[in-house]
């Protein structure tokens, strides 16, 4: 078997989520980080020009979500039946919602308009995490059922990042469950592991 | 069983995706389309404040994309194998790309501002519709394989969008194989069916 390698940057972004589903499924693999200026070199090489891409089983897979869905699969995280799935693909989405809400406001360069974006994103994202927290209070801590989910992982992979977008608003300040999550996930064996010999990180 | 019903508005959108896996898939719905004006009414009963919706065996749907993938799963629309699956979410996640890298600038209202972004956006999709292109070059003009899959589907659906997003510009003048696709789903008999007798759509 070939070996397994994700490569990316040394920051969680669109790569932590892959990190955290590799570590939980006991893949050993080569954690390649790249810096900016070492990545002109790569980009005409990759399928999208994007990264992060996965060294996997002989072939190279690339779209993080896509490639996040295909090892949850593998490491069946998706829960039971196509209702838990369902639940999964629905938190997985809201993540994601609350992803772009803080992009416009982050890619803003005029001030005023900035701040502008900034306060209609926070209040976008205040709604959203108030959704999924509802959704962790109705499913016992977890955002499927009682049952430890790709979501989950996601979540926890991703939070860093949420809160570095959001410019240095705590959007989890009042979100107690899904702050318990995050500790929850990063308190699993494998993921404990990872963290504990993972390099720093910006976010 | 409970009546299957979709809510949205009457522009493809979010909705066509649901619309045409529902077709395909032999469902007999109600296809509710609501007024802008309609909305508020609407907006507190909702899941997550947002349309579409989608009533279904007892149960709201909400999330677009989760709803398409479920609906997805149930009409076998998947491919053969979990290597299937991943080709299919990879092209999905590079059509909402396409999608995500026009939103920018059609939100900006300065004009120069404007203008920089659109011509950076249709660089990006430039290039991911000829990857796309590329995709159906080695798959028979379809996304996996020779297989008809929901990434077909997805693509016909969100077509109009697409192009009404761009504002204007024929993102697949030069993309024979992406329009001879979007004109192969068209003609499949459920799809057609459902076209013949569609309410005229903005886009």
């Amino acid at each position: 078997m070939s070996p397994t390698k994700l490569t990316y940057f040394n920051v969680s972004g669109l790569g932590e989520g892959i990190r955290y589903l590799l570590h939980y499924g006991g893949v050993d693999f080569e954690d390649e980080r790249i810096t900016k200026e070492e990545f002109p070199g790569w980009k005409d090489k990759l399928p999208l020009g994007q990264l992060p891409v996965l060294d996997f089983e002989g072939r190279t897979l690339y779209q993080s979500m896509s490639i996040c869905r295909f090892l949850a699969k593998r490491f069946h995280l998706t829960g039971q039946d196509e209702w838990d799935t369902l639940k999964c693909d629905i938190a997985i989405d809201t993540i994601a919602d609350i992803a772009s809400a803080i992009t416009p406001s982050a890619d803003e360069t005029d001030e005023e308009a900035k701040k502008a974006k900034k306060a209609a994103a926070l209040t976008k994202i205040n709604f959203l995490t108030e959704k999924l927290e509802e959704q962790l209070a109705n499913n016992d801590g977890h955002f499927v059922d009682g049952q430890l989910t790709w979501s989950d992982l996601m979540f926890a992979a991703l939070y860093p990042t949420l809160l570095h977008r959001a410019g240095g608003e705590d959007i989890f300040a009042e979100r107690p469950l899904l702050k318990a999550l995050k500790a929850k996930v990063d308190a699993l064996p494998a993921i404990k592991a990872y963290l504990d010999k993972r390099p720093p990180v910006p976010y």
